[in-house]
């Protein structure tokens, strides 16, 4: 099964990598952008078989590891 | 509008964060990843109320700023 995650910062939580990206976008003749955030995409491949067990690990890969759950979301999909 | 963009690494690119992610998992004792690979998540709110006309404007940031089109993939969706 393959896991796609995305972690995301939370409402609120500065985004300087985001600021830059927009900075950068205005620099090079892109008007009319508001806003830029900027999260992590992660794809997992792993040897399960069955889909909710696969969410269940994938999710403690998240608390533990891929999201720091203080200042980030984060959101799972399950695909084959 | 905003813009959902997810920027990946090409198939067969070596993906040193995606490995160190791979061994970090192991070492918590989460067993069975086959391969983690790790992209760019970016979301972009837009002042255009045209979907067309967004998307045209997204895929030239994609091609001169957020992608690195050598090694990278990427993909836009735009929402309302």
């Amino acid at each position: 099964m393959k896991a796609k995650i995305h972690v995301t910062l939370k409402q609120g939580v500065l985004d300087p990598q985001g600021k830059a990206v927009q900075n950068a976008l205005g620099s090079l003749g892109f008007s009319g952008v508001e806003s830029v955030r900027q999260g992590k995409y992660i794809e997992i491949d792993l040897n399960e078989t069955d889909a909710e067990l696969a969410k269940g690990a994938v999710e403690g890969m998240c608390q533990k590891l891929l999201a720091n759950t203080v200042i980030e979301n984060y959101s799972i999909e399950i695909a084959d």
